[in-house]
């Protein structure tokens, strides 16, 4: 059945002549990139690769990485998109994990490159790479149910895991980001995202499928953004929140000409109402559509459409109902169907739903139970099936687009000597929906910027507690000796609505 | 994965108070459709039903079809929707070779009864059947790969064949539809099309899923059409070409509001450019789409998106490009791709194309090779992969929404005592795109309406010749004897495009 190599197929049968990309001054056609990817396919082959081999990319944007995302699973191998924002550290683990072959990246590799077989520099060494490499026929001996990519995602413990999407379920995520957007070969998608992240490809395959256009901005830039928008007459995106809000602030300042936006799409964190507001304002003919899901469910699991339609009630605070092709509801602690009103689990089903973490049965076992996802996040639906987050039942925070677990930092303050007790949690922030805060007794002096320098040390800068407040008194308790987050989360958070999201 | 229970079912969760369908002066909302698809998949298995059994419907269209058509499958049962214009000889072997053990119709069943173990009449006594049946839990038990319905299509020797059809085969084009039509839960598709035949149930699925709105005509009348869409606001539809003619030319005379239709597709037969101008003429509001396919392929193979914008162009003579989700290309006998511009035979490939024909696996070996569906028509494919047809490689007339096989015609022709030769064929008819047309070489004195009469007798009246020319000359034969049909039939084409589909 769909591997990926079908959109891209399409695509090229189609709309061989039409541009399949824009990026800065290059501009490449449906036949260029098959081309393109053909040849990467091939070269990748030729360097001795078999069937489920990994393939690691870390790099900012760039028609190149969208290349590289088509191809290396339409060649039967896996691939290992990195996020560009990780220590060298948490980099080497992910590529030790996946037993990642090659290396394909825009960054001086440094003690990585004694990691893998091979490195591959972006721009110059990949195109020489590509350039006389035979062309590989895409998609041959690749099943449906082959491993697509190995998407990693934080982990609680510090140590993140490789989410196992299938052709399957990226093909039917595709499938059901067509029918919440509607997508046409008319339509021209911008590229603002990281595409590392589930946000930023979420409609990768979508869009080649229907053979439409990229529009790709390198590394972000609000001004840039809009500039593209208008000169490439984009119709169409999704952006993470905090991205959206500076496009907006943007525009309100110094409008471009935005008519050819008919739909905007944001997912991959909370976003404040407020930022729904003046995004409505800066782009007054395009539908907001918010979009929740998980790298687990690859990623759309609901979708609130004509979010600008709710601007005045309650359907506001929801992220939507489930979309079609996905199966969402709230269950108990035993996983039995709560009431309409009650909050429970949010569970996922359906073809998108991940296999499970790689190398990792216990966790996989944990988050999958009979065929359906186990979030993590706690929400109730309401009679019509709008879903409404209240809390995450995973101890994480997600600022910007990124996920950040609360235990890992509590490990890292944990590790400096003069802390006697920490508790790490969100707090709202203007800027990136939440940042991370944390709550520290300690057993001897120290400052704030002494405990932030030694996270520093061991934990990416954005993970590092943008707040560290003080204790004089122990921190509250449960019976069980558990800290009691909730509680000294909670005066943070007043006035301020649960959404996330 | 999904099967006929997920669409329901979430529409029933996403819109329960919303209309899921309108017929005559019944509004049903998706909460009493479940409900009433509950109760008749519980009446169903409370007969003594197990999963993979057989249930017919012979019925003009009505709300209760749509019911029987969701409920039948998503109960684990096997659907077979019949031509309601066929004889009872014809209904009576698509019986017998289904096995079926159900028959739900709305005609005096007849000699029928004996062939089934159970009928149930429409609407009444289908009423009683499901007032206090048992809610079964729809879609329990049932797997993707399981057979969803065996849709007979005729058969070249008189005998027609069960196209088995599964539950991943309509999925697959539901999505199809949906990448094609951009279905929203605010659109309102008007049944106009038979629902025994894959034209009629082409959204049915994709319609449910977004939960839309079904609007239905019983009868066929092209007033009492434009008459629902005006009232009920229709915005989609596909139509049969003869429909989309009578309606077209009834708009034209007699106006209605019809600025709510944004999207009006057709397919199932041949139509005439001519058509299509004076269509785009009275639905200026409409994207004019052509779809080609055949039951074999759930049905969507191809379409010609935005077909009004090529009234003056050559596309309007194609049949349009793959569609988003299906494999299509032109080979030749060998199966080996032909060049662009190269006349072959179209196969088509992906998860809508059948498992096969019930019971029939010589003609499935001959339809299904390496994974492609070889659909006995010729074409060829531009440099974009828009497919032109050129001719049937199937020896078969579309008249109206209707197969005719030349073969089962000139069979009933043979049997006459006073025919020596004949050969059937179609010809251009403003009407129904095609008529059926013999020619005949006798042997004795007979007229062209004793030759009908004997016809009558055994096959349907819509497979009668409605022309038949007596030759005074032997038949043009090849060398092997074969009669050239080609020539023959050119004659009465000229002038005309060969355009089908």
């Amino acid at each position: 059945m769909h591997t990926f190599a079908d959109p891209l197929r399409r695509a090229f049968a189609v709309a061989p002549n039409e541009l399949a990309v824009v990026c800065g001054d290059t501009r490449l056609t449906y036949a260029q990139t098959f081309g393109r990817c053909s040849r990467l396919a091939g070269a990748l082959h030729r360097l001795g690769l078999s069937t489920g081999d990994r393939v690691a990319i870390v790099a900012i944007n760039s028609h190149r990485y969208l290349d590289v995302y088509y191809a290396v699973p339409a060649a039967g191998l896996v691939l290992v998109p990195l996020n560009s924002r990780w220590s060298n550290a948490e980099l080497r683990y992910a590529l030790e994990d996946s037993q990642t072959r090659v290396l394909i990246t825009d960054r001086d590799p440094g003690e990585l490159a004694e990691v893998v077989e091979h490195v591959i520099l972006l721009p110059e060494a990949y195109e020489a790479f590509i350039a006389d490499a035979p062309e590989h026929e895409l998609g041959v001996g690749v099943d449906e149910n082959d491993l697509a990519g190995l998407f990693y995602t934080g982990g609680t413990t510090g140590a993140s895991k490789g989410v196992m999407l299938t052709h399957r379920n990226l093909i039917a995520n595709a499938q059901n980001m067509q029918a919440v957007g509607r997508l046409t070969a008319g339509d021209r998608w911008l590229v603002v995202a990281p595409l590392f992240h589930a946000a930023g490809t979420v409609a990768a395959l979508a869009m080649v499928w229907v053979a439409g256009r990229h529009v790709v901005l390198g590394a972000f830039d609000p001004a840039g953004a809009l500039d593209l928008i208008e000169r490439e007459q984009v119709t169409t995106t999704l952006a993470v929140p905090t991205m959206l809000a500076a496009i907006t602030d943007e525009q309100l300042v110094r409008p471009r000409d935005v008519s050819s936006v008919r739909m905007l799409s944001h997912g991959g964190s909370p976003i404040a109402s407020e930022v729904v507001r003046r995004t409505a304002r800066a782009f007054p003919d395009a539908e907001l559509i918010h979009l929740y899901g998980a790298t687990e469910t690859a990623p759309i699991a609901t979708a609130l459409v004509h979010e600008e339609r709710h601007l005045h009630d309650d359907l506001i605070r929801s992220c939507g109902q489930p979309s079609v092709g996905v199966d969402v509801k709230i269950v108990d602690i035993d996983g039995k169907d709560v009431e309409v009103g009650r909050v429970g689990e949010i569970v996922v089903r359906g073809p998108n739903v991940m296999q499970g973490y790689w190398n990792k049965p216990e966790q996989t076992a944990a988050a999958l139970v009979d065929g359906w996802y186990r979030s993590g996040d706690l929400g109730y639906a309401d009679d019509r099936s709008f879903i409404y987050l209240v809390d995450r039942a995973k101890d994480m925070i997600v600022t910007g687009a990124e996920n950040v677990y609360c235990g890992e930092v509590e490990d890292a303050l944990y590790s400096h000597p003069a802390v006697l007790e920490a508790t790490v949690f969100g707090v709202p922030d203007h800027q990136w929906g939440e940042a991370v805060c944390a709550m520290v007794v300690t057993r001897s002096p120290v400052t704030v910027s002494e405990l932030q320098q030694h996270c520093r040390a061991t934990i990416s800068p954005y993970k590092v507690p943008k707040d560290i407040v003080f204790s004089d008194e122990p921190l509250p308790k449960s019976g069980a000796g558990k800290i009691l987050k909730r509680e000294i989360r909670e005066p943070y958070w007043q006035g301020h609505s649960a959404r996330v999201g």
